[in-house]
């Protein structure tokens, strides 16, 4: 790169550091050097966002700086982890001054609202991506993993499902969902998810095992149980869909079932979905269906983790069941339900 | 990426995570989950490697691997810190087992020579890119950073300088290096970069500043005197050449003037560039010319710092410097030199 696309990088990207969030050394020299208080671990996870696979050439830029640390951060949050710092890798096809402009202003829209520093990352000229590689620090032990849920355990989310999964069909033009309206609502609950940040600092009293819903509640829930060696039922009738779904559902734009397998395996939606033990439920409730931390945060009571898996034949089973999803029971009213030969395919 | 595609990569990328290593949780949840010792820092950085920009398409996928983890290492090597996790992130854009399986190789033959462990990543289907993070720990307050250099300090690096300047010379086909015999030595030199990682252990107890040689001697060198405002004096005949590139002038295949232009300008060596104040330098000149932990590793002094800069105007002269190289003065002999006007651009 010339010096003066270094020079439009550096304005955007180098920014103070702020010492009591346990940066010694940021951005401007070969490695930053971070702070981890005695008593805490760190916890590292990295996402890449690739043009054309997760994102559209023309995708606007604010919102794709949001949406890249957004997707880290809640993998942070899934460990139930405070947030601390982030590097950014990203690769230009070209210096275009007001993108990195837009772009910088989401990415740090979200990293000043939960104090993330950027310290660090590397700025080259290719094919349009990002990797964000975010830290954080969380007290010795109690990370909340995939494989702390037992029988018995209630099974709960943070908050509405499918209407990721609903803006990326609308994004798409997949099926017949030329037919819901207010559909910025749902490419905005696509674009502008919210880590489940405030929420997670509470999980870590309650919960027993954590995970966010990226792939969609299915896929994820069977990443849990898999670690788990449990399996788990799903009551549909309280899978919590947001008031603008529900909208389009009064309005015959898309079927009940059409919305619960958005909700189920949409997909996109960085709501927690985690699990808390029998033990723990009478404190716990306290926080069901109220507002936990902000008026987003609600947790809702999807189901329960049913039996423990012990065998090697049936670890056998569950680890190969990802896409048929046996371990977990869908039902409506007590009913099981077979979600897979309910219509989906409309919007495929 | 199909099942099949992620069990490829799963087969190649996961690998048992090593408790003793510091990692409670590897790769397969949202985080890893780290632990740092008492009393130690954690260091991080990011490098990325894009196809195009640092590599041809059709590089060997060994030395590739290899390679983006070398230059990341080398970042933890230059602060002085112990390497000891990493992640990847990875665009491929198809899944070829081959290439992955070498890939792999390259970069587990690096990380296992270390004991780096890693610990988790991202792989995406897309233009072929490299994104590593490499995290060190070093003890509290002990990092080499950029800032620490004064008058009177000794500049040395940790190895001869310009092979891989030269390498990448011969790959580009550029001026008239096709003269160059022995050619693969040069283009290991640049593919096979060995990071200082047993050195850097050392030169925390002597070194007052710190940099690893990506960009050339000259330019790196300029970023330890912008931080620490400084300038110094380069002695020509000290800096250390391979027994290769000597060669390559006995035959008269480059001039010395080129070679010297190789060593200062051409980057790609890797090697450590570091200062000794004063009253270091008893202990330290032990190490001198020895071989300190490993054949490669020796340190050579190749200058000196000289003024301080401290006013403003100097300060504006220095970091605008960095292509001119004002605040460096290259000499041969006592004589100064001067190395842009030198026949350089015959390998322009």
């Amino acid at each position: 790169m010339s010096q003066g696309e270094f020079d439009i990088i550096h304005q955007y990207f180098d920014r103070p550091i702020d010492v009591e969030q346990g940066v010694t050394l940021g951005i401007g020299d070969d490695c930053a050097i971070l702070d981890i208080p005695d008593g805490y671990q760190l916890v590292v996870t990295t996402d890449s966002l690739v043009s054309g696979v997760h994102f559209f050439d023309d995708v606007d830029p604010y919102r794709l700086g949001y949406k890249s640390l957004a997707v880290n951060l809640s993998d942070i949050a899934a460990m139930g982890a405070e947030a601390k710092w982030v590097s950014l890798a990203i690769t230009l096809p070209s210096i275009d001054e007001h993108w990195i402009s837009e772009f910088c202003r989401g990415f740090f829209a979200l990293a000043d609202k939960y104090q993330v520093q950027l310290i660090g990352g590397d700025t080259t000229k290719g094919p349009l991506s990002i990797t964000v590689s975010a830290k954080g620090i969380v007290k010795k032990g109690q990370a909340l993993r995939r494989n702390g849920a037992q029988p018995g355990d209630l099974l709960c989310v943070s908050g509405p499902l499918g209407d990721g999964g609903l803006g990326l069909a609308v994004k798409l033009l997949i099926g017949n969902c030329d037919k819901v309206d207010n559909q910025q609502a749902f490419i905005d609950a696509l674009e502008l998810t919210e880590p489940r940040l405030l929420l997670a600092k509470q999980l870590v009293n309650f919960a027993s095992s954590c995970i966010d819903i990226s792939d969609g509640l299915s896929q994820d829930l069977i990443h849990i149980l898999e670690k788990s060696q449990c399996s788990a039922q799903v009551e549909l009738e309280n899978v919590p869909l947001s008031e603008a779904m529900k909208k389009q559902i009064q309005k015959g734009h898309i079927s009940q079932l059409q919305a619960w397998q958005f909700a189920v395996s949409g997909g996109d939606d960085y709501e927690l979905l985690f699990t808390v033990p029998a033990d723990k439920i009478a404190a716990f409730k306290q926080l069901l269906n109220t507002q936990v931390v902000s008026k987003e945060a609600v947790c809702y009571q999807i189901g329960k983790i049913t039996a423990s898996l012990a065998s090697n034949q049936q670890k056998e089973t569950i680890e190969h069941s990802a896409s048929s999803h046996r371990a977990i029971t869908f039902t409506h009213l007590k009913q099981p339900i077979n979600l897979d030969k309910a219509g989906w395919d409309h919007f495929k």
